[in-house]
C-alpha cells in the first residue's frame, strides 16, 4: 500500500511562521468508507487564512493541534470512491489537508467538482478559479455591492485575491487602485493586471496618496490586510462607502498584539459599512462566480500570475514565504507523487 | 425689539468640555426673510454629537468657528412666518442654535413639525420623541435589522438614546442588556426601563460579563460609546452579528488620541457587519418612528426620564455635565424667555 506523506504541526506559530513550525510525517493511504471518496492531491493552495489555524487558539475553525495534519484547500483527483456523486478520475476542489491522499465527502467545506476547461491549466482551479477568485468575486458583488463607475481600492493587490479583485473591479467598469508593499509590485499590478494606479504603503502616506489619485473618495475598500492600511483607508472613504473585510494579514503574525485601529469614528461620521465575510458562507454563489471568471480568463480579460513551488516537502517553506509578503501572484505547491 | 441671547464658542474644546469654552452673547432678534420663519426656542437638546462640532476640525458638519453660535437641536414655537407651511403658534423640532430666537426654513436639518399630543409634555419632543428616540428606533430597525428573539446590547444605556434603544428592543421581543458606568445606572435601567440585565463597564470585564448573561452571543450591539467597550463587545458577537455604530462618546473628549481598537479581526472571523449612521440620512423614516414611539409612551410601555436644566445661561454647564458622563436620562435645557 502506498504511504501517505503529511505535513503536521510541530509547534504552535506565535510570530512569523517558520518552516521549523512544521514537520513531515508518513502514514498509510486511507481507505474510503461508505459515502467517502479518496483524492490524490495535485496542488495545495497556500493561503494566509491557514496562519489563523496554527496558533493553538480557537478561530472560526478549531485550532490544529500539535501533531495534527495542516488543513488547507487543494485540488485533487478522485482515485477511489464509495460516493455515487464522485467517480474515479474526476477532479475536486475542497478544504482538505497537506497530504498525498485526502479522504473527502459530500459535505466537505468549499467542496466543488471541477470540470477543467480545455486550455485552462488545472492549477488555475487552486487560485484564480478556486478560493482566491471566488473570494474576490463574491466579496465585491455580495458584500461590496459593486457598481460600474465606482472607485475601488484593493490592498495586497499583487496577491492571489487582490489581483483578482482588482481585475474584476476593472471589468465591472470601476476605477481601481491597488495598495502594495514594493515598487516592483506597484509596477506589476498596473502593467500586468490593469489597475489604474498603485500606492506603495511602505514609502507613501496611504491616506494622502489615495486622496491624490482619487479625490472623489472611495466607494469600496476591499481589505486583505487590516492594520495601518485599514486605518489610513478609513479617512479616504465616501459617505456611505463600504469596506469589504476579507482578511487582516498584517495581524496574522501578531495575534497577541494586533495593530491598533484609531480612526473608527469615520464609521459614524461617514456612515460607512464594514462587513466581514468568509467564503463558505457563500458556497451557493460559487458556481456562477466560477463560470464568469472562466470566461474572463479564457478571453484574456483576466491575467493569472502563479507562483508554483515544486514538491511536497517544500510546502512549509512555500507557506512561510507567502506569509513574509515577498511573493506575488497565487502561491501554490505542486505535489510530486 | 427683544434681544436675542446666544451661546457662542469662546475657545476650541480640546479635552473635556468646560463651561469656559463657551460665552454668552447678545444680538437683535432676527427677522425672517421670504421662505423663513422665526422660532422662539423653548428647549435645547444636549447631545454628545455637539462635542464633534466645537473642536475646530471638519467633521460631517463644518466646525463652529470661535465666536460662532453653538449649533444644536431645539424645540421652538413659530412666532413670525414668511413660509406658508409654518404658521404662527406651531411647534417645530430642528437643528437650530443655542439662542432665544432662531431663523428656520423648510430645508433645515432634522426639521419636523410637531403636533404635541395632549398628555405628552412638550419637552419629550426634544429627546424621546426627538433625535434620541428617532435615532434609537431607526438605528435598531434600519441599521440593526432587529428581529424578535434576538439578543441586543446597548451601551450608554442610561442615556437618552440608550434608554430608548433598550426599551424599543424589549418591546420588539428581544433580550436586552445595557452597559453603563455606575451601579446606580445599572439599577435604574433594569428597574425603570425594563432591561433584562446590566453590566457596569467600570467594575466588570465587559466581554466576560456579557458572555455570562448571554452565552448564546450577541445579535445586535447598539454602540453609543466606541473605545474599550466596543473592543470588548467585538468578542461577544454571534456569527453574522450587527454593530450599529451610533456614536463613540468615549473618544469625543480625546479626538487627537482616540482609544485603540484591537479586536477588529472578529469582524472577519465572525462575519460581522458594522454600520455607522447619522439621523438626517433617515429623515423620511422619522414620522413613522415618532408615531409608534408616541403610542408606546402614551401606553406607558416606554418610560421617559428627563434631566432638565432651568435657564438659558446654564446651557454650557448642562452640556459639560452631559459630557462628563454623570447624568442619566435625556439632558435638556428649558429656555427662560
Amino acid at each position: 500500500m502506498p504511504t501517505n506523506r503529511q505535513v503536521v504541526l510541530a509547534s504552535y506559530v506565535t510570530d512569523a511562521a517558520q518552516p521549523e513550525n512544521f514537520a513531515l510525517s508518513e502514514g498509510p493511504m486511507p481507505e474510503p468508507s461508505e459515502g467517502e471518496f479518496l483524492l490524490r492531491n495535485m496542488y495545495f493552495s497556500m493561503e494566509p487564512a491557514i496562519r489563523g489555524w496554527v496558533d493553538g487558539k480557537a478561530n472560526y475553525f478549531e485550532p490544529i493541534p500539535i501533531g495534527g495534519v495542516i488543513r488547507g484547500p487543494s485540488v485533487g483527483q478522485v482515485i477511489k470512491s464509495k460516493n455515487p456523486d464522485f467517480a474515479e478520475g474526476e477532479y475536486v476542489y475542497a478544504l482538505n489537508q497537506w497530504e498525498d491522499y485526502s479522504l473527502c465527502h459530500s459535505e466537505a467545506i468549499l467542496l466543488e467538482k471541477l470540470k477543467p476547461e480545455p486550455g485552462i491549466p488545472l492549477s488555475y482551479y487552486v487560485g484564480s478559479l478556486g478560493g482566491a477568485g471566488a473570494t474576490a468575486y463574491i466579496g465585491l458583488r455580495e458584500v461590496g455591492l459593486i457598481q460600474a463607475g465606482q472607485t475601488v481600492i484593493v490592498s495586497a493587490a499583487a496577491g492571489a485575491t487582490g489581483s483578482m479583485a482588482g481585475q474584476i473591479a476593472r471589468l465591472t467598469g470601476c476605477k481601481v487602485i491597488g495598495i502594495v508593499g514594493s515598487d516592483d509590485k506597484a509596477e506589476l499590478i498596473v502593467e500586468q493586471f490593469g489597475f489604474d494606479a498603485a500606492v506603495n504603503y511602505k514609502t507613501e502616506d496611504v491616506t494622502e496618496a489615495v486622496m491624490a489619485i482619487a479625490p472623489e473618495g472611495v466607494d469600496i475598500y476591499f481589505d486583505n490586510v487590516g492594520g495601518p492600511v485599514l486605518n489610513a483607508m478609513l479617512k479616504t472613504m465616501k459617505t456611505y462607502g463600504r469596506i469589504v473585510a476579507c482578511g487582516m494579514i498584517s495581524d496574522y503574525n501578531r495575534t497577541d498584539n494586533p495593530n491598533p485601529i484609531t480612526n473608527l469614528w469615520e464609521m459614524v461620521s461617514r456612515q460607512l459599512t464594514m462587513q466581514g465575510f468568509l467564503l463558505p458562507t457563500y458556497q451557493d454563489e460559487v458556481p456562477a462566480a466560477m463560470a464568469e471568471l472562466e470566461g474572463w480568463i479564457r478571453s484574456g480579460d483576466i491575467k493569472v500570475l502563479e507562483n508554483i513551488t515544486e514538491g511536497f516537502d517544500n510546502t512549509p517553506r512555500a507557506f512561510c514565504e507567502l506569509m513574509s509578503g515577498g511573493t506575488v501572484g497565487k502561491a501554490l505547491v505542486r505535489v510530486d507523487i
